[in-house]
């Protein structure tokens, strides 16, 4: 795949007006990488798109030449998944950051893919509504529904893709065209949706996205868990979530993580493992679940069970739990880190999280342990000196993370996708199934112009 | 597409067992129809698989040879989606109705698709657990699959798509493919699970499907509210979705529906506008939502809330009310039906069932209105006497009331699928998506063998 010749950009510079286009050097540096370590990449310049037309325009100009174009919301994802790791264009959709329709009265709203999450959110609880999935970034819809982004209420209300009801999708050719009913349930033919949620850009660019959203509930109550080991913790998680209780969180922390984010956010959590637990619904049903919960954590040996804290409280610890990835790293100055993502069925969990502890002591690397343990998936941050051997073993601890997820029935990734970090572990996942993907890829995307690089090489 | 040459019968005999084929004459005429008045089609002869291979061997053979292969369930579908109409094989899967592994401790099981609904839940309901979608005829988990059923319970749980994990899947070609993943979210490379998920055996046939399942919630409460007129029960339907009650039902029936189920029931409900409700949680949620429901239900006119009833009682109700097709057609003897199976927004509720009742009236056909009004989908059954002036007249209201559906952002099909029935609204409702579904359908059955006739002329 080849990157763009001088003519091409004289070209494409006519297609758009001036301020649309842009090779200024910090904006190529802001558009080179995402919040992950992986290796910076510039794009050879930016398309700060307008409307589907504009994306139209632009992929039918590409596909002719065939340029790559890597569509970027706001480069918070954590496999370089909106890197142009081959250079062409950087599809900017964060100028498309409007809503288009607010339908209260069906729960529906359409947007543009570059509104940033809580700016929605934000504007959805006026109405009584929300979109329940929180990856904790300030992310775009775009980036979300491109990623099937799940986050720490998706054990509850599952993840991004329980929410798209429709797409506007531009094709590689330059198509325009829509997927999905604004009905609540459809079985009309093939669902399209879904193969282009979670497919990270390479098969089409959103320009309109509609999500069903859910009523906040009336109450919300959240507590903290401390045990006395992480076996301990883990196996409370199994049967929390074996009870049929139905928490908007359920998350892990293992002590290195809490440490860090008392560094970070000036918190005083005692430093053992600890659940972070949320619950949503209406009265009397949240104080049940909590009375619940807190009989099982104790049975589990909990050994501090607080709950029912002040919404002030409340928001400050989620906080620390959503900037948990960068209170580690700044734990871990001069340091970069893999991040594992895998999520595995919930018998497993137990030791799945025993095995990354095992193998991360047996190389002496520090990687800090949490998670969405009520979904199975959890994260480990894992940390090494930029230099080829210690490099070379946090790369043997990642896959022997994820290779043991996947004897487990578990998936390489959870939430963050596949971008370039994970594609070598498709093969192993998805077996044969790997080849019909790539197969379908090639259908909409003959040149290989979309996102190139990304899920397969 | 030619049907089955004589000496490839008998080379098909060849590759299986005896009583694996049949070319009875009973037997094909069972395999003729399903529940719809959509006209007969027998096979050439049924093949009663056993094992993922025998699929695989009779796909390979007769995707060499240009023979239509359709898949069979329980035939309880209502588009004619398993009828051989290009006759061929018809593939009967009823053998394969093997629970494989039930995990408990996961929430999951992996079933054979030939078991029914019925049979599994009740094997489920010793582990307190059950799958949700409920289309109440004893239709097989594999037939479930294929249409992306939904059913009563669909408007608190989802329909079947939300619930499937995993999939073993034989191409055309034979290959046996694997997709999907025994974790909770995965956000791995492509979706092609909920490609194949509803589309109704045209690209694949299931051999192995993986359910994550739900908890049987400790209380349940039913209710049946009725109402002076129509409109005041549907947007009674409408205020109760808007106001975030979860219902685990929220049924619609119009008097002549309610007037059927009496008669064929031996009940004696009013027949007047009625909604069924159905609540599902722990005791202190279901209460609350019941008294929040009544309050609704009051204000908007009922003139009789009766909840709380016993167990007997509530069931008699939902098997009425999942008996109602049959009520209705035992009310209409020696009449034809079409079945309408639209889904609206909700707000677009009452001005949808309105429209379906003017020109039911206009023609003036009877046509009982009944649906799973919390999802915005219902139900017309249009009878109509077998002869062409009032065969034509009877489409003409299915047209009217699929156009208006679609004109109000809604979908041709809620759970029903598009089988032969619903064709020739599928370029309106998807427009050039419709051209992309057909794209995928020749790369993974180039040949045209899987359920010919289907989704597409």
């Amino acid at each position: 795949m080849k990157a763009l010749a001088k003519m091409q950009l004289t070209q494409l510079k006519g297609l758009f007006s001036e301020e649309q286009i842009s090779q200024n050097a910090s904006d190529l540096a802001a558009h080179a990488r995402d919040e992950s370590a992986h290796e910076e990449s510039p794009p050879d310049v930016i398309v700060y798109v307008q409307s589907a037309d504009d994306v139209s325009k632009l992929l039918k100009f590409c596909n002719k030449h065939g340029i790559p174009v890597t569509p970027w919301g706001a480069g918070t994802s954590l496999e370089a998944n909106p890197v142009a790791i081959h250079g062409g264009v950087s599809l900017d959709l964060s100028k498309m950051n409007q809503i288009i329709d607010l339908r209260p009265e069906d729960l529906q709203v359409t947007v543009q893919p570059g509104i940033v999450l809580q700016e929605l959110n934000k504007r959805l609880s006026k109405h009584g509504l929300f979109f329940p999935p929180d990856p904790g970034a300030p992310c775009t819809i775009g980036g979300m529904v491109g990623n099937n982004a799940a986050g720490i209420q998706a054990v509850k209300y599952g993840p991004t893709k329980n929410y798209v009801i429709k797409l506007e999708v531009v094709l590689a050719n330059g198509d325009i065209i829509t997927c999905g009913s604004n009905a609540m349930r459809t079985s009309s033919a093939y669902n399209l949706l879904h193969l282009f949620v979670g497919s990270e850009g390479t098969l089409g660019v959103f320009t309109e996205i509609t999500l069903k959203l859910a009523g906040i509930p009336p109450e919300v109550s959240a507590a903290t868990a401390s045990f006395p080991d992480l076996s301990k913790a883990t196996s409370t998680v199994v049967e929390l979530v074996q009870s049929g209780l139905s928490p908007a969180a359920l998350e892990i922390m293992d002590p290195v993580t809490v440490r860090d984010i008392n560094a970070f956010k000036g918190l005083k959590l005692p430093e053992v493992p600890t659940l972070f637990l949320e619950f949503r619904g209406n009265g009397p049903e949240v104080t049940e679940d909590v009375r619940v919960s807190q009989e099982i954590c104790m049975s589990n040996g909990c050994k501090d069970y607080r709950v029912a804290m002040g919404r002030e409280e409340r928001d400050k610890l989620w906080e620390a739990r959503h900037h948990s990835y960068y209170a580690s790293a700044a734990a871990n100055p001069g340091m970069r880190a893999i991040v594992v993502d895998v999520a595995v069925p919930i018998s497993k969990f137990p030791e799945m999280v025993e095995h990354a502890r095992r193998v991360l002591a047996d190389k002496r690397l520090n990687g800090p342990i949490l998670g969405h343990a009520g979904d199975g998936n959890f994260h480990v941050a894992i940390f090494y000196k930029d230099e080829p051997k210690e490099k070379s073993k946090a790369h043997e601890v990642n896959d022997s993370i994820v290779f043991r997820a996947l004897e487990l029935g578990g998936t390489a990734t959870g939430e963050h996708g596949v971008g370039i970090g994970k594609i070598h572990f498709m093969e192993t996942e998805h077996g044969k199934s790997y080849k019909l993907m790539k197969q379908i890829k090639d259908l909409l995307d003959p040149k290989g112009i979309l996102n190139p690089g990304k899920i397969f090489h």
